[in-house]
């Protein structure tokens, strides 16, 4: 047993209490508290930032970690305990050089900073969420520049922050390669939309009645409520204090039955994720999702891959008619099925079928290359973002709601986040691939039995938290790394058979 | 401006940033996270207490309060600023002899004990919560033994935390007094309990529906849901993070009406009280309710007071038929004031009415005096309890969960606070003949404008928060300490006249 680990684990669990309250108070923040409390709640959660970035940046910290760097430390490190020294060097690195004032003000300034994005969409107005959000990208662009070394591109950095390993130049071909095939299948598909009438699905659907299905198929997909919440908010998200206490929430709308449904299994997805790191991990710097492109790839395992596939609803969608029978007793199992997988380009990322996702996705991450490129301002956005949206999608936002205000990431600096969704879109198809090569995936979804296939994510990368990367996990479990051939290939056999092309 | 209170100030944001956070901790806890959080999160409220106590209990902050004691500093301090002062010397003395890991540890305990004794309360098995509640009595005792002095009663330092000035001997005299009076005149009523029908509030009312009536109706008494909250919970109680977030709980049974309305105008009297502390001194030491028994004056006050009384269901109670007319169109205006104020002995102190209410404190004290006082042991209190009932009701539990288990507050560590209750009940009536020889109170209620009775305690009592004790805001609105004497006339007048005595 080292010592000098064993030195090291008391800041540990003192940035992970920081962290936790943290994670509480945002949580409580989008969930419960009152419209005012904001300005009193913000100071609070900018001295804790502060006070959790000063428990691991400072000198014994410092030498403790070089100290762990040492082979002859090393050899006395079990696995785990060489993930975390390897994370907490690895943040270390990125915040050493942030002064502390300047990391709590950045604290401040993001807890207050997702109501005022919220109200400026609400007012429809970018220019009320324009200050703020300069704000951010000046912070975000500062903290970036203070770790960067000669030659570095600043949007490298954050891109590496959410998946060790990427960078634009890798970014830009897995992108090229969608684009390419996906650009064309679309229009075909666009052009044949007609064929799927989904009108049922914005009949007027009773909140209590969607809230109690949400909850049913939450845990039917393998949410545990002993270890879990589900609340509602503006927008639904995934958090956890640590892996027994994972929180999902969702937002229902009364005229489209479809939406929270469907955020809540993606969410699910997040949440079993985090349930099933292991305890002996858990509130540390490896405790959660190893990577955001990992996480996705959870959550869209099971909202699109099983969730919207015909196996998973056929013993599911009897008790969805059951609940609703005046709104789908006439819509039969296939036509639901094709309901939700029609494909039709809109305006808005979240509610967007799973072949023009990626499109939405590849604008977002070429308007961050811009913005931390120089090459575009805060005040350009709402004009770049229309125009980007009329060349892939053929589509032009008439508002800024339904433009550039309509995502929240930004509010919360989360700039190289984005990508993250496609990666996680490749990866689940390339694990769809594999494990149906290794299980009866297709029977086991149809007898409504999800236990087998929660275990064997669990085991393949759950329980691992970050102790691996991305690439270790794919590597170990498939021999191969992320391939965007499988996400093309599954795309194209899906949309084909669906609408006949 | 003094420098020395500017350096002090940076300390106590960072306690208050603490404390709010482990305010929030506990609320969720209370109130929404899932079953198996508690180990991991109670890990975190641990660490959390250490550090809190560590930000004010330091060589630093003793430095600055003695500067800050010295008559030169004191003339640069404005009002709230000397009461900060005070405030903090007051606690630094409380704390500044126990060892912070003991403090961290007894965080840590008493975050899992209210979970212990909830699950012992639902077994009811004293046996399961005993140990819990030695170890937290035994930290009591080691914690106020830290700063006795010679001839220090353990007891009267715990009382005077709640109540400054008070001991064991004032408040002798103040509950023999009562006794004297009550136990006499709850003879008279029991004997004539048959006169009074309630069988009306145990019929069974829909959750919903309860649920949005005690929304409007602490909305109605004062309570502003721009800064506050109300959720369920196993029971009810009020937590603040700051002035703009005030948090209220109830819990909600099918077969008993009554039960939510009363905790709900009563939270909501603790919430109205947190919500007008001054803007300049929230987050600060003395930022919340001056003492318990002030704060539970204001709550019994809205409950009992007014809350029980004809004037103020006058307007209200046509509502309550609306809401619930199969059960209540037949029942009366009179007939249901008559039921919310009907008197029988029971055992659950939380249920009892307001004339037996003091007995079930006085017992309660009477227990923790002898605690404290080592002429009982943990294991013997079930026994003394049951006596205890017997001897001041007449009536004995049958069940621990019905006697000794009933109350969450000992597992929380709080001994000596009970008696603020009977205190609260008694400033409440004495503020009530004020009051009526002040303005038209009755008027009022019967208007259902209840603006100008808030307005009236926001500026006699809960804008000054804690920068006033007892004693001085009593003083300086009527001239007159606490008179146990109001109490009395108001529960002979009242229940002379409800039983025709």
């Amino acid at each position: 047993m080292s010592q000098t680990f064993e030195k090291l684990k008391q800041y540990i669990d003192k940035s992970m209490a920081y962290q936790t309250a943290l994670t509480l108070l945002h949580w409580d923040l989008e969930t419960l508290a009152p419209e005012e409390s904001m300005n009193n709640t913000a100071k609070v959660i900018g001295l804790l930032s502060g006070e959790e970035f000063k428990s691991i940046i400072n000198d014994d910290v410092r030498q403790l970690l070089e100290e762990l760097g040492q082979p002859k430390e090393q050899e006395m490190l079990s696995f785990n305990q060489k993930a975390i020294v390897k994370a907490l060097t690895k943040s270390y690195e990125q915040m050493e050089h942030i002064p502390p004032e300047e990391y709590q003000a950045y604290g401040e300034l993001t807890a207050k900073a997702s109501a005022i994005w919220a109200k400026a969409k609400e007012a429809n107005s970018f220019e009320d969420f324009r200050p703020t959000l300069s704000d951010i990208i000046a912070y975000q662009k500062k903290f970036a520049g203070y770790r960067s070394k000669e030659g570095d591109k600043l949007y490298n950095l954050l891109l590496n922050d959410y998946e060790e390993g990427f960078s634009m130049e890798k970014l830009d071909a897995f992108f090229n390669k969608i684009k390419a095939a996906i650009i064309p299948l679309l229009k075909e598909v666009a052009a044949k939309q007609d064929s799927i009438d989904k009108s049922y699905n914005n009949l007027h659907y009773d909140k209590e009645k969607q809230l109690n299905f949400a909850k049913f198929v939450s845990e039917y997909v393998g949410y545990d409520f002993k270890k879990g919440v589900l609340a509602e908010s503006a927008h639904p998200f995934t958090t956890h204090l640590h892996n027994h206490d994972v929180r999902i929430t969702t937002h229902i709308y009364e005229n489209n039955l479809e939406s929270s449904i469907f955020s809540v299994i993606h969410e699910s997805g997040h949440g079993i994720y985090e349930m099933y790191v292991d305890d002996a991990i858990t509130m540390t710097p490896v405790g959660q999702g190893s990577s955001m492109g990992i996480h996705e790839s959870q959550s869209r395992f099971y909202e699109n891959i099983i969730g919207r596939s015909q196996a998973f609803w056929t013993p599911l969608y009897p008790k969805l008619q059951e609940t609703f029978p005046e709104q789908l007793s006439n819509v039969t199992l296939l036509q639901f099925v094709k309901g939700i997988n029609k494909a039709v380009p809109s305006l808005i990322r979240t509610e967007a079928d799973e072949l023009s996702y990626s499109l939405h996705i590849i604008i977002r991450y070429e308007i961050e290359k811009m913005l931390f490129e120089d090459e575009i301002k805060v005040e350009d956005l709402p004009t770049v973002w229309n125009q980007k949206y009329e060349e892939y999608l053929g589509i032009e936002p008439e508002t800024d709601s339904d433009g550039v205000l309509q995502d929240i990431h930004w509010s919360g600096g989360m700039f190289g986040y984005f990508p993250s969704y496609a990666l996680g879109s490749a990866i689940a198809a390339q694990l769809y691939y594999y494990m149906r090569s290794v299980m009866p995936l297709e029977t086991y979804l149809k007898e409504g039995n999800l236990v087998p296939i929660r275990e064997f994510l669990n085991n393949a990368i759950h329980k691992y938290g970050a102790t691996k990367n991305t690439n270790e996990l794919l590597m170990e479990l498939m021999n191969e790394e992320l391939n965007a051939d499988y996400y093309i290939k599954y795309l194209t056999e899906k949309y084909t058979k669906l609408y006949n092309l």
